[in-house]
């Protein structure tokens, strides 16, 4: 393995030559403040600016690794900016290190690559921070720190300290020992109701490093930095307004080459640092590896890997529900992908991912790494935003496991990675109607519709284990943004499905089971696969032919041809919808004259089974409203009886769930 | 005023009965003991559950304001189990208090009266009980203490404490000074990192007083109650296990009678309290106020009022963008209903609610109270857990101003109420397209959808300043559970909209401009009615008959008769829908053949009219979308030119937005 460098390239130098460097931070200090006057900027944003000047400059000029030639070089330090507010000092920095993008591409995230994040809600950007540095901890395990060896620093306002998320994740931050993130704040600019040193507080109980210093204070920014090189917590720097008078820039700003010439220390040192990066890297025993990951790209032999070690947990598998055939599959693929990092919401999805599993050893011996796995407890918002920031970072798959009802907390941090398209995928337990006696109504009524409804989303929601295991799939080549696996633990009682008769779960929707001149299609999801099945076995005894339809993914299923959703769904006859779930957003595959079996309430608790009957999800439900519609639209017993010249009753408006 | 009690009527004791007290407690918490013996319990659960036993028996029996014959009088002390591990606890203290419902009525929200919330997600009680505290506050100003003088208590768990929304609803519960605000928890049954203590800390950070106490010891328990009692601020107990030796029960339950009749302190001092308590508010001169706010019933001359208020302060407002005319509704309401509460997610809300307006002193002499108003900042998922409690307290009616975007942080604690069915008002502003250049791609598209799913929830998206008053009144009278307006910061463009040609707005949907044989119905809802408006003036150039409809709010016209919607929306032709947001769930109105002119991504700051640029939904692109239609259905021009034998071209799957 290549040399680790023996001290932190970054680290600061020593009292003798502070004074001249304190100088040089002062001198591009008042430099950026000369750019920052240039921007139209509200009063109290120009107030905060100003203020972080000097502290983000002293950063910039002699901690930060950064090369303004290669902006996204992977051993970079990360430098958040969670809010607009603060962009306009990302921009001073880049335009003062010589950064030739500075002036060119707007500081969008997705355009400028110094960029890390898209500006979300508040605290979202702090969480995705903890994902990075616990990401960069992750990598530093596997790698070394010869090749991993940066940190994360945040460019926060107070606001992204108080919220929840960020509350959350600064928990978890403390709680994984993440001493590499660094978070700079300063009180609000406005009137403050002793909110700000409430927040620090609470920092400082979750296990953070606070360090109050003075905003104009080169000495007190240096040595608070110094300390946070050495910290073995993560750090708060809150940089309060400055007692002493502040050193105002002059009137007039120096030309640029003078700016970007011989006052970029930062430059000089990150083209030295990466450099020397680059000659331990070409070198490094893991290089194709490192590479590999970064890029995103799967490892040689990946599918058949796959295959292989998918069936063998299956087989391995205890249950049949989709849930323990979800959890198999992602056994499976922890044994060939190293770069997967698992968090899980609480201790109960515990994974084991890292323990010894009776695979042929050629798979470990391939891969010769364990994926991480960490668990994040209640504090499933925090673990939605680390996920964003472990995507962001590169280099690993970020997974998590949940409970289906807590996606409502997690969503603002979802939306991001949809925003962002990053690859972020969920597994969420305890779909359905099955959470059973002690759920008091919690029953996922609305989720479904809300995350179909979410741009870059695809939402998975298989029915059974070799469904699951498609869908595992067809989500891991989605490549628009995060993807979401819906499991079931209860498993399916009318015994195994058939193979498809038409298309494939990877196609979104395909046909389960296929009838001649069908008069209904019963198109279901889940769990009600299985009772859309049963319910055509008894319509087949009242001679009613039904083609049963799943559509595990929407997303999926829309992006398909035309020609082949048409011949899944049928092109006429009646429609059925049965999931249990809303009916919102069911019409776009039953049309207006479809009926919808399921549920538009909540708050019942019961054992799964007693829910679907309460719901009315049942076989005899089905068979009872295909009959009942049947007769109301005249006696209507497939497309050739059909008169064209006579329409079809219209029921308008909204499906109705119960009679 | 009737006098107001010199002492708080459920302080503790002198010390030289303390010990009398003590056994009794003694006795009822072992008893309690056996009774949890016979619940069928996980381990855990029992471990956490003996451990506060002791505790809780001591609350009930010696300071709980709880009388078993009226378990919901107005100020009765609110206990709150927020997590179905922690109810066979209050079971057990109802039983022991001769509740005669223990037994007969499952512990359920909304049947049991003796159960203040739901169970939801962790956090969302401790939230709620925030609000309670609040509601108790404000209203204990308005009525003074001999009518309010109760506590709110919470028996949590440790991960309720641990969410962001817990963290930040103590923050606001610091900040307010609810100091008749307490929770006992206990640290977890199984492993714990630490979690627990820094949880504890955050609390204390946030301006709670923490006491730790030995859940063991009768005697710090009756101490850590006294001083909770006294204290200034709202108070965390937390109860660690105990390090003597526990007192085991004895081995037989004793019978029923001798549980529930000299071992009932509490049932005792509970209906002297009470009665004590009638008897004050019999003689109160708020006493018709008091019990009109307690039902939830409108003041007399409300609607004569309101009609006057509304006028009054529309005049008044500074501009037509239906967020002016949203928040100066919200200002005339606040004129003649002094129950109302309305939280704000910023300063920048702030509403001034209190000030005096120049409207005439009848309102004001009418009401005499003022309503309050209170900013939350940017804890809005706090703040939404709290309106949750306000609700739920009875008494006031919970209004919030907060921000568009910030709803998908607040969803979890909005499904709580949906769930609960209680009234509680969201003011959501920065609707549409508006969010302008410091956005950051920020545009709400999936949020509509996602929000119109939620069950009991109505959402209304008004286009105008007329149309919004309709909405305010429609969402006041909104039964089912809470409400929310979708106000946008812009001027409509196009000038004023002409009155309804045929419907209402309070009927959820209706005809803004009537076409006789219309080819195409333009369907849209808030900012984008006037843009189709404008549209079928262009198309009307063109020969091509098209009729305007506006639907500010689905749930309203869902529950219409078929034979109004049909009206509205027309049975033939070309069905257009415009809305600047995800084309989810339109299906329902514009049918399989329809035309969605909106947008379904994300990601792109600009300015407002920009946007709509961008994302296609301008009056041009209605025509042309219009044009190409209707050209594809084979030069349709109308029903009557349909022949009956050619069926129109089906486009199935998904509405696509743009070409």
């Amino acid at each position: 393995m290549a040399a680790v460098p023996s001290t932190d390239p970054t680290e600061l130098r020593e009292e003798a030559t502070l004074s001249a460097q304190q100088s040089a931070v002062a001198r591009m200090s008042r430099a950026a403040r000369l750019l920052l006057n240039d921007e139209p900027l509200p009063p109290h944003a120009r107030t905060l600016l100003n203020r972080m000047c000097l502290p983000v400059t002293a950063l910039w000029c002699r901690v930060l690794r950064f090369d303004p030639s290669a902006p996204n070089w992977p051993d970079r330090d990360r430098f958040v900016v969670p809010s607009t507010t603060m962009l306009p000092l990302l921009r001073a920095m880049l335009r003062l290190t010589g950064s030739p993008t500075a002036n060119t591409i707007p500081l969008e995230y997705g355009r400028h690559p110094a960029v890390e994040v898209a500006p979300g809600l508040a605290g979202q950007g702090v969480a995705a921070a903890v994902g990075m540095a616990f990401a960069e901890q992750t990598l530093a395990r596997r790698f070394g720190r010869s090749l991993v060896n940066h940190r994360t620093w945040v460019l926060a306002q107070d606001t992204d300290l108080a919220t929840g998320v960020a509350m959350e994740a600064a928990q978890l931050a403390g709680r994984f020992g993440l001493d590499r993130l660094a978070v700079l704040v300063s009180p609000p600019a406005g009137p403050d109701n002793g909110d700000f040193a409430d927040s620090l507080a609470r920092f400082s109980a979750s296990g953070w490093t606070v360090r109050r210093v003075d905003a104009g204070s080169a000495a007190a920014i240096s040595s608070a930095l110094a300390a946070t090189l050495r910290a073995r917590k993560p750090t708060l720097i809150a940089c309060l307004p400055s007692s002493a008078p502040e050193v105002l820039p002059g009137p007039q700003l120096p030309p640029e080459e003078e700016l970007t010439g011989p006052w970029s220390p930062t430059a000089r040192r990150g083209a030295t640092t990466r450099r020397s990066w680059l000659r331990r890297f070409a070198r490094h025993r893991l290089r194709n590896a490192f590479e590999r990951e970064m890029q995103g790209q799967r490892p040689a032999l990946f599918d058949e890997d796959w295959q292989r070690a998918c069936r063998w947990q299956l087989r391995a598998a205890t249950g049949h529900a989709t849930q323990d055939a979800g959890f198999a599959v992602l056994r499976a693929l922890s044994e060939i992908l190293p770069e997967l990092v698992c968090l899980t919401a609480s201790s109960a999805y515990r994974l084991d991912l890292a323990a010894p599993v009776a695979l042929p050893a050629t798979f470990r011996a391939r891969t010769r790494m364990l994926p991480a796995e960490q668990s994040c407890g209640i504090q499933d918002h925090g673990m939605a935003g680390m996920l964003n920031g472990i995507a962001l970072h590169g280099g690993l798959l970020p997974i998590c496991a949940a409970s289906m009802m807590t996606v409502d907390r997690m969503r603002s941090a979802l939306r991001m990675a949809a925003l962002m398209r990053r690859k972020v995928l969920y597994l969420l337990t305890g779909d359905g109607l099955a959470l059973g006696d002690g759920g008091g109504g919690w029953q996922p009524v609305e989720q479904l519709a809300s995350l179909r409804a979410m741009p870059h989303l695809a939402v998975f929601r298989p029915c059974d284990a070799r469904e699951t295991t498609a869908c595992w799939e067809a989500a891991l080549n989605w490549q628009e943004g995060p993807a979401m696996l819906l499991l079931c633990p209860y498993e399916n009682q009318y015994g195994p499905l058939p193979p498809p008769a038409f298309g494939t779960p990877s196609r979104g929707g395909y046909v389960v089971k296929q009838e001649d001149n069908r008069q209904v299609t019963l198109i279901a999801s889940g769990p009600e696969v299985a009772i859309a099945l049963k319910a055509s076995h008894h319509l087949a005894r009242q001679d009613i032919r039904a083609t049963v339809v799943s559509i595990p993914c929407w997303e999926l299923f829309a992006e398909q041809p035309a020609s082949y959703r048409k011949t899944v769904l049928g092109t006429s006859g009646l429609r059925v919808g049965v999931e249990a779930a809303s009916s919102f957003g069911w019409e776009r595959w039953l049309g207006e004259e479809g009926v919808f079996v399921g549920m538009d309430d909540f708050g019942t608790s019961a054992p799964a089974n007693a829910l679907y009957e309460r719901f009315g999800i049942t076989v005899e439900a089905i068979c009872e409203k295909v009959r009942a519609r049947l007769l109301t639209s005249g006696g209507e017993r497939g497309p050739s009886l059909r008169t064209p010249d006579q329409p079809r009753t219209r029921v308008r408006g909204p499906l109705t769930t119960r009679p």
